[in-house]
This record gives structure tokens, C-alpha cells and sequence, in this order.
């Protein structure tokens, strides 16, 4: 099995070394220095500065979203909201659900933000920007430093979806002003999915503590509290936050951030050129490292060529739905890939065309 | 290390095989037939009929408990909640957040539900009934099958959180009538956490496609929709549903609920026999076969064995917190434990007495 997919992806042997283990009782002061050693990890990965939270939910990434902007938005503020495929629309349907006024900027499917369309809206009537870094669906990175300077002229919140772009498209939040990220544990982390991982600027952490949501397991208030003693109020995935401690421990021994994002840069950039001579085009305008999006020639169809090579390769990319689906498909630069791996895919795949 | 805690707890060699692999991609014909078989072995084992609906997500038991709640019930329904520890509480509390009206059954910590209490409320003003099966902070079981005839009798919606008496205490939910059961990956199914089970009876069902929740990640009605196909809305917990697929076949090929059953109670007992000289009461006055809650004798710290079974024999078990932190303690008996690993346990307990 080999997988290109874009989460669960293809996990390090140190983190199955860990998965093979039995999973310890956690309300104990180890285990809250596991958590302890997550937080520092990843305030250094997500360039926050040391004030900022990271608060971890058992739950996917999209239980992570809804409860990040459910907690730190109200019906009280006006969100601009990029839309650009399925992640974009998922924050609309979110903001739309908590009654919070919002502002689509919709982006056509493989087409990034231009700086023409965001100065065209006047900000001022707003308090908040909602992005996916990178738009999974898509394969799409959106502009972060110009973003972040929109949202830093007005004055807007800035709420970022990182559940792909985490360790493979470039953001600090420090020096771009975001105060809200968010990702999850089977993308480019490669741990086992599970656990939703959101890390909070201090004037978002003070607006959760002043909200008032009507939730119990998403009421963020109960992980602030308990997160000062490095636990997490409900029953958390222990198994995948020990996998988390070891491969940020990881990480960071490794060089941190910088290295990471070269790593996912040269493996795009490895199987973008090995695709050269094939009939497939870029589908994203300005594509982010996490993933790869192809669009397919007339006559091929992008669902069939994801079955044949599961079926007749054993080897996992990842098909597009809705109308996407005969059209794209994604080939993901996460986890444990070498070039080897992606060697076998561009064989497979010129096997899949001849046919 | 040895753990007797109530969640997570010991796996099976077979299950940490499981947990060991990489994991696939999911938008597959095979993991949707994955799903399935989890959903056909769990309705045997619920003693579901085959219309039931068993849905699955990515959460702790709290979440499924909350998601089941707001999305059976509505502002509309009255329930009455029996409310004998932490878990009681907490489902009085989602309904609290929820808007739903409800009546409280105050149980004193360790005693259960008695037939003079309960029938000495008119259930014809209610709609619902709560209940926590074995309420997990005190070890307490509640009687089933007065609460069963009593909810059968007011035709009351009956919703079960058997998060831990699911494999240990008995229930069947088309003889007992129970339109909800919850529970979660990481008690006696001793998989790893982050997976939340709930089954719904048609008419819970029927509730659920009607019912208008704030929320998008606990809207039930897109789980039920996907669910038709094998799949769930957002990225479930594979790995955990991998892990589920493969434990629920190896029990029903054992002898299914029965034999599971026999199991739990033969460990309850075998370890209730084997403190019977030391200084410890039983806790629970009608006491689940999920775990052992012990009070201690004047002189004795309950938490402090707690800490001196984990730093000196490497053994967990579970404190209790709050008021019973200093008084009580619980032993488990769910997941991979062998009566050799109660010996075990037995010996280090005279050893932390003796000091």
C-alpha cells in the first residue's frame, strides 16, 4: 500500500513504533508533559509567540473549524469569507449555522485570491477573515502575506484553516498577524486522524473567555482551563498526542519549520516535474506544496484513473467529488513519501494511460 | 506497564496489530464495507434490531453523548435524567445547554436508582429518560429493566450512555425498548479513543432527519445521509474504525454479547474476591461489572495509591476527583486483562498498605 492521498497519509516508522504501543492513563503529570511538549513544539512550528494557546480537541479538522470560529466569533461580528471549493464553503456553512454575518469573496475552482479582488472590498464593515491557507480541494495557497497586510489595514481578525498548508506552504503567526490557526493530525504531521490542533493569538483567547457558546463539547472556555494544567476536559486521543509529542520533538530536532517546508517544496516540485511529459494540467493557479491538483485530458476520466491504481497498483491518490470528479484528482505531498514512492506512482500512472 | 483505569485500557495484541499499520485512504468501496461490518456486529451486539442506525464519530463519548442528545431531542421534549455522579451531570448539563426542560433524579454518589424513587415520579409529563447504565464515577449500575418497564409504561424515548457498561453490563436494546445507545472505542472495546458509537431505534431516527441543530460537525442528519453509503461527513478516526471492524468480528465469532458479557463479570469478581482482607468497601451499593469503585478506611489517601501504584509498581488505576478524590478509587475491568495481571495488582496494593 502506498498512499498520495491527502489525509491519513503515509505515517514515519518512530510514529507507528509509537501506534504499536498500549496507550497509558492520561490524567497523570506525565501525560501533562506530553501535552506541555506539543504546545512549546508547536508554538515554534506555527511561529506563534510563547502567550498564544494551543488548545488540542479530539475530533477532524472540520470539528476543530467549527469550534475555533464558533468560539472566537459571535453573531456580533461581519466576516469576509474566501471561498475558493470545499473548505471555503465549509467556513460559509459554519458562520452561517452560528448566525455570524459574513461576506463570501468566491474564487472559480483552481483559481487563487488576486489582490484586485480583495482591495475592491472595503474592509471597514468587517472584524474578521476567514482562509484556508491552502484549499485542499483545489490544490489551491492562497496569498498570506497579502492577506495578512488587508487584514492588518482594517484591523481583522484573522482566522486561517492550516489543515493542509500546515508544514508545507510558509506562515508564521507572529509576523503575519494571524490569530487563529488550525490543522489536524493526519495531514502533514502523519499521525493518526483523530485530533483536531488549533492555536489561539491572545486577543482570540480573550474573546473565547468573554463568548458564550451552547455547546458543552465545543465550549473552548473548559479547554482554556484545563489546558493550564495540561490536560483536556473530555477524554482526548491520548494515542495520536503521543504521537504528536515525538514527531514535533522530531521535527524541531530536525531544524524546524524551515526544513520541513523545503522537504514538501521538493517533493511537489519532484513529482511535478516527473509529470512533465504526461497529458495532465495544473489545476491550481498558484499551487500549494501540500497537494498537487491535475486536471485530466478529454477522453480520460480522473475517477477511473484513482481506482486502477488502487485496484491494479495498490497505490492510493486522491479522487475529486462533486463536479470535479471525471475532471481531477490530487496527488498529495504529505508524510512519509520518498522519491522512490513517487517514482512507483509516475510508473503506475504511465501504465494506467497506455491502457 | 499495566493499566486498570476505565479508558483507555489494555488492547489486544490483535488490536495493537492493527494499530501498527499504516492507514489507508477511506473514500473506498473497502473501507465503506469496513463500515459495515462494524455497523452489523455492533447492532448484533446491542441486541439492535437490523433497522437500527449506528453511526460513528470522530470524538470522545461526550461528544457522541452531546450529538445524540440535541439531535433526538429539542426544546420541545421534558426528560428526566438521573443524575448519580460526573456522567449524570453531564447529560443534565447538555441538556441545560441545549434548551431542553428536565427533571433531575439526584442520586447519592454510590447508591443507585431505587423502584420507591422512581415511581414515585409521574413520568406522564415527560418525554425522555437519561441514563447513564453504569454511571462510571461510582461504579454504579442501574437497573435496566425497571427503567425499561418504567419508560415502556410513560412510552418514553430511553437514551443510554453505556460508554462503560457496553460489553460488561447487560442491555438489549429491542427487548429493553432503548432508542439510543452511546458508547466509545476506548472502554471495553479497549481500542485506542477518539471514536464515538451511537445506535438509534427508527423512531430516534425519524427525530433526527426532523430535528433543526445548530451545529454543523454534531448535525446528525448529514451522518445518517453518508451513512447510507459507508462513510461519515468528515474524516473519521480509520485507524479506530479499522481497529473496531477487526475486535467486533473476533467477538461475535467468540460467542458474541454472552460470552463478552461472562468475561467482565468473571474479572469483577475474580478481583472483588481478592481484596476481601483489605481495608477497602465497596463503593457502589449495586456495583456495574466495568469497574470496581473502593473507598478507603480512615488513614488512608485513595489518591495517594493511586500516585504510589503508578510511581513504584508501574500500575494505573483510575482516581476519582472532586469531593471522592481523597476517598475513593475505582479499579477497571475492561480490555486485555488477565487474572495474573489482577495478582499483580492484589500484591502492590498489600505492598502500598504495608507501608
Amino acid at each position: 500500500m502506498l498512499n498520495f492521498a491527502v489525509g491519513p497519509v503515509m505515517m514515519d516508522d518512530e510514529t507507528l513504533d509509537v501506534s504499536s504501543r498500549q496507550i497509558p492513563y492520561f490524567r497523570t503529570n506525565e501525560f501533562s508533559a506530553a501535552v506541555d511538549t506539543c504546545r512549546k513544539n508547536l508554538r515554534s512550528l506555527f511561529g506563534a509567540q510563547d502567550s498564544y494557546r494551543v488548545l488540542f480537541m479530539t475530533g477532524s479538522g472540520t470539528a476543530a473549524m467549527e469550534a475555533a470560529v464558533m468560539n472566537v466569533l459571535s453573531p456580533k461580528d461581519r466576516a469576509i469569507v474566501v471561498n475558493g471549493g470545499t473548505f471555503g464553503e465549509r467556513f460559509a456553512k459554519i458562520c452561517s449555522v452560528h448566525g455570524i454575518g459574513y461576506t463570501e469573496i468566491e474564487c472559480e475552482c483552481g483559481k487563487t485570491l488576486t489582490e484586485e479582488r480583495l482591495t475592491a472590498i472595503d474592509g471597514s464593515g468587517y472584524t474578521a477573515f476567514l482562509v484556508n491557507l491552502c484549499e485542499t480541494s483545489t490544490g489551491v495557497l492562497y496569498d498570506i502575506d497579502m492577506i495578512s497586510e488587508y487584514c492588518k489595514k482594517y484591523g481583522l481578525l484573522l482566522i486561517v484553516d492550516a489543515v493542509s498548508a500546515f508544514l508545507c506552504d510558509e506562515f508564521c503567526m507572529a509576523k503575519h498577524g494571524i490569530d487563529v490557526v488550525i490543522t489536524g493530525s493526519q495531514k502533514a504531521l502523519a499521525l493518526a486522524p483523530g485530533l483536531g490542533i488549533m492555536c489561539f493569538s491572545e486577543r482570540a483567547a480573550e474573546r473565547i473567555a468573554a463568548n458564550d457558546v451552547k455547546s458543552l463539547y465545543f465550549d473552548l472556555k473548559d479547554y482554556l482551563s484545563n489546558d493550564e494544567r495540561g490536560q483536556t476536559p473530555f477524554t482526548p486521543a491520548v494515542g495520536v498526542i503521543l504521537q504528536l509529542e515525538e514527531k514535533t520533538t522530531r521535527l524541531i530536532a530536525a531544524g524546524g519549520i524551515k526544513t520541513a517546508l523545503e522537504k514538501a517544496r521538493e517533493k511537489a516540485r519532484y513529482f511535478r516535474q516527473g509529470i512533465s511529459g504526461m497529458p495532465f494540467k495544473m489545476f491550481a493557479d498558484r499551487p500549494s506544496a501540500a497537494v498537487t491538483a491535475l486536471s485530466v485530458c478529454a477522453g480520460t476520466d480522473a475517477y477511473d484513473i484513482f481506482i486502477e491504481l488502487k485496484d491494479k497498483h495498490g497505490i492510493f491518490v486522491c479522487p475529486n467529488g462533486g463536479a470535479l470528479k471525471s475532471n481531477v484528482f490530487r496527488v498529495g505531498h504529505m508524510g512519509n513519501l520518498s522519491y522512490g514512492d513517487y517514482d512507483k506512482l509516475l510508473s503506475a500512472l504511465s501504465d494506467v494511460l497506455r491502457r
